[in-house]
């Protein structure tokens, strides 16, 4: 061994002058050169390792062989250190070893590193893929060293807090079925029966069903999942789920449970107590107060259904929504932004119909005036009748939307988010958390493409006891007992009471257009379980990667993912996907289609 | 909810009788009907959940309507029962309960279950293919029940292990780069990028490298591993592995840590204090005396070389063998088996066979007598040579091999381990376990087949400093920084100090027959990323599997994976792999093969 081995870590030393003691035993460090200062009289080095960063110092009057070897030291080189602590002449109280440094005896280089493409500092303006190219130089920066590290710690509060629960860890397959619903499965070709496929789970849903009805009561894991999707800025094609399912429960057991576990989790990490006991509300609560099913609570600026006000207007932009029993107009009023131009006006405009709106009426009530381009549509007591159902003084704007109800809401809902964001309310609440229950979702939602319904969570939620007789009549009134948890607008997972009826289970499968042919094929195998003792059961999955960056306070998925694939799923660090050879897919029984081996000729000559 | 919710569990009733105390609230416990037996005089139920057996009683004559409805019950419902708990009047010590039963005052049926395929049993005489199809029912079986249990406990140690030792749990991704060396990689096509694959790892080996070059310093992760090999019994092609990884470290520091891990596993799951230090034998001494790299040292039998001895025989076989440079005779002296037939004998020798010898000779010492197929060839002195060198006495067994040195330590080594489950000596040592290190292993071995150095554990394995200028010189002759964990002849992983040189890295690639190319495609990034300050780093996987089955005392690894395949890959409970829709190909840009296609429908035909 050509290098002296640590006897301390670089943040070991967050002393402060006044518990300074003298200490003549040598400190040996190894880590990375953060950067090197030569300021003639003195040699200064900062030091890194995971634990921290502290200051070296070379004084070349007393040591000049040394400063003379401290001249090829370069950024990112690997060095070991050895030296006696004192105190600084010039401390830093910035960084938590500031009142310290460490001078050198002598050191050794244990390996160099070539010029870094950029440097490790946070806030750095470098492209996005070069990071995730050098994503090994990326992971040494400040900023996602510390967010790994909140991550490991989340691990180590689950870990604990299951166990002391009386949870049991159990690993579910990855290489499992294929049952296509939903999103699309990775597929795995089986080289031994070739033609045949596994998938990778993209979620153990049905296996911790099974885990129950194998009596294992309380089963908890941390897993990884995946979704063939066209990815989006937040998603990934793999993800990392907290898993758990009890057995012999009602829903309130699952939800206390995991209130507890985030109070535990945001005091451990964040120091934070978070209130308590969490909001359970309705979907249906949610959806017309805040126009969304994680509505985020932080704030007011709730929906007002004018409908019943303005029910007698002449104005046929309403008259003609109101005229559909499912029609409502609504609006929001947005305190302070009378101030609002045509143009901010013309963009929020354009905002809401990305959400499907054929348009925005709005009023803005400035200076005593009326400012609103359907004012003239409107008698002067039904805009009272609105400015006071909005509560509304000079200087706010009324937004308003008519339309079919779910989505007049859901309009009104993305521009709350929108108007919160744009006037800083957003940016004022961000170290608040409220953490939130949505409760009673629709059984079913239509899909207006496949003229079908689909399940809203997913086919194995149970609908309420007191609904159940809808199945035969009027499947859309059904709720289920199902339930998600929202932080700040976000979604960090949702669960279920489950179907523990093989009946009931039928029914569904049913109800979801599944004959009873592509029932039996693709989960017959739960239908049988069903009929030998299942217990009643429910569970939760909560999204590891999206807890990790509330906690963090990122909005970039990628920050708390080591190796993160683009968001066309490519890994930039290490090339894949690749391609493979011909014998390889031989093996497997498969043939490249002509058509892509030619795209892929297109790629690798586009590279 | 149409049933009452438990306050108890089954097994909360491990009560003697002089700790019992009358307590008059009610008992309510949720469960399996284990069995009914009517007494006529008494209704006897054994109810089962996860955590123990308890009696129930209904008495007919107090409460009739419940034993009306008890006739009701079978086994396997899950039921919900409430009573009060009294000591029996005929206690069973032999359960933990069992000194205590509940009377009921009521019950109820939660769920059904029809006749189970087989009785919940241990030691059940049911082929194993109906039990993995029904493998929800299995689990249920109290042996398995307890392995997961196990497992769990294991894993919990894990966790609050590493992260007393300053370790950070970070998640490396499933979805990597395929990089065909060794078992074959189970692909992944991608979907966006038509034509190309991901991999599933077989380990996490490079990224923990790349965490170590990332400046993480300690990684630890449980992990989900996959090779597409042909499976043995023992095999699966998902595993799970314990993975770490340190910076700034020599080999002592893992193996110390991994033998404080075992230490406490040992002790909190089976409370078995195991003798520290582990032994650190190395590979040649292993080889030399127990014909292993993963040598059982719970018994003697050792090998020994008698070469020198009878380097002058006159015997053909002998005189061939020494003739070779590399060629050696030894044996093995099995105590006490003089009495072995000629039957016993002649299948020992197809045993060895197996192992490649040509034949196995032997030396019987019998009442006085000598008895040997081979005695005619040699001298009297040369068999008193013989039987002083082995330390033989009368009644024992000497069994001689000559080959090439290692071949023939290898056939003795498995001839030891085969005498020895033959004797009934390994049966004796079950709850014996001797663990200890195999390290300085060699760095390449020569692979006949591809007429090539292939790296003994990988490619990424340090060769020892001293031994460095082998790899110009003689690269057979390099060790490596390598350990192995081994306990009573299993290995339970390895592990290696890594190369944190580029120029070394790239030498071992070109030792191994990686043209620059070829090194620069599949290991680029790597040699990349050494080449940015990248520490001195090493670290172990061990296998899970392996670990929870020691504990469990079972040869069976699917007594401790939850959700096993078959030998032949299959999922019996689900029925994958499974035949994909044209439309699901399709979209991945693949078709299979015509061939296949044929062999899937004669599989179909077949079904």
């Amino acid at each position: 061994m050509n290098w002296k081995k640590r006897n301390a870590k670089c943040g070991d030393f967050n002393i402060l002058p006044q518990n300074y003691k003298t200490n003549n035993s040598p400190i040996i460090l190894n880590g990375w050169v953060n950067n090197v200062r030569d300021m003639g009289g003195l040699i200064f080095i900062d030091l890194r390792d995971r634990y921290g960063i502290i200051q070296l110092v070379i004084e070349p009057e007393n040591n000049s062989e040394l400063a003379e070897r401290a001249k090829l030291l370069k950024s990112e080189y690997v060095i070991w250190v050895e030296g006696n602590l004192r105190l600084r002449s010039n401390p830093n109280p910035k960084i938590p070893t500031g009142y310290v440094e460490l001078l050198l005896e002598n050191f050794g280089i244990i390996n160099k590193s070539e010029l870094p493409p950029f440097e490790i500092i946070d806030d750095l303006d470098t492209n996005e893929e070069l990071k995730l190219r050098y994503r090994y130089l990326d992971l040494r920066r400040p900023t996602l060293q510390r967010n790994f590290i909140i991550r490991n710690k989340v691990y180590q509060i689950l870990h604990k807090y299951f166990e002391n629960n009386g949870f049991i860890e159990v690993e579910t397959p990855v290489l499992m079925k294929s049952t296509p619903e939903g999103a699309r499965d990775f597929l795995v070709p089986s080289r031994i029966h070739k033609g045949r496929f596994y998938a990778l789970p993209q979620s153990p849903q049905i296996f911790k069903q099974i885990l129950m009805i194998s009596g294992f009561d309380k089963y908890i894991q941390i897993v990884k999942c995946f979704r063939d999707e066209d990815l989006r800025a937040d998603r990934q094609p793999e993800f990392t789920q907290l898993d758990l399912e009890m057995s012999f429960i009602e829903r309130d057991d699952i939800l206390n449970l995991i209130e507890g576990l985030f109070v535990k989790i945001w005091k451990e990490i964040l120091n934070i107590d978070i209130p308590t006991p969490f909001i359970k509300m309705t979907y249906e609560e949610a959806m017309t107060r805040f126009g969304s099913d994680k509505p985020d609570l932080r704030f007011g600026m709730e929906i007002i259904n004018i409908s019943e006000i303005i029910k007698n207007s002449e104005f046929k932009v309403f008259q003609d929504t109101l005229n559909n029993p499912n029609g409502i107009v609504a609006l929001i009023n947005v305190k302070n932004a009378s101030t609002y131009s045509r143009k901010q006006l013309d963009n929020l405009t354009e905002y809401a119909k990305k959400y499907g709106a054929k348009g925005l009426a709005y009023i803005k009530f400035d200076k005593g005036e009326i400012n609103s381009p359907i004012a003239k549509y409107l008698k002067n007591e039904e805009i009272n009748s609105i400015k006071n159902a909005a509560n509304a003084e000079d200087g706010d704007l009324i937004l308003i939307i008519s339309d079919k109800k779910y989505k007049a809401l859901t309009i009104l809902g993305a521009l709350r988010l929108e108007m919160a964001r744009q006037l800083g309310i957003m940016e004022k609440l961000k170290n608040i958390f409220s953490f939130h229950y949505v409760i009673d979702f629709p059984l079913f939602e239509y899909d207006e493409n496949e003229n079908r319904y689909v399940a809203m969570h997913h086919p194995f939620t149970s609908p309420k006891d007191e609904d159940l007789h809808f199945l035969d009549t009027d499947p859309a009134k059904a709720n289920a007992k199902a339930y998600d948890l929202v932080v700040n607008g976000a979604e960090l997972g949702g669960g279920s009471i489950r179907i523990h009826d093989t009946n009931v289970q039928s029914k569904m499968f049913q109800l979801l257009g599944l004959s009873d042919e592509d029932a039996e094929e693709k989960f017959g195998y739960l239908l049988k379980a069903l009929k030998f003792g299942a217990p009643p059961h429910g569970g939760i999955a909560l999204g590891i990667d999206r807890i990790v960056m509330t906690l963090a306070g990122t909005d970039n998925i990628r920050d708390v993912i080591a190796f993160p694939k683009t968001t066309s799923g490519m890994s930039l660090m290490d090339g894949s996907p690749s391609n493979v050879d011909d014998n390889q897919l031989k093996e497997l029984g498969l043939a490249l289609l002509k058509q892509n081996i030619n795209s892929e000729e297109n790629n690798e000559k586009n590279k």
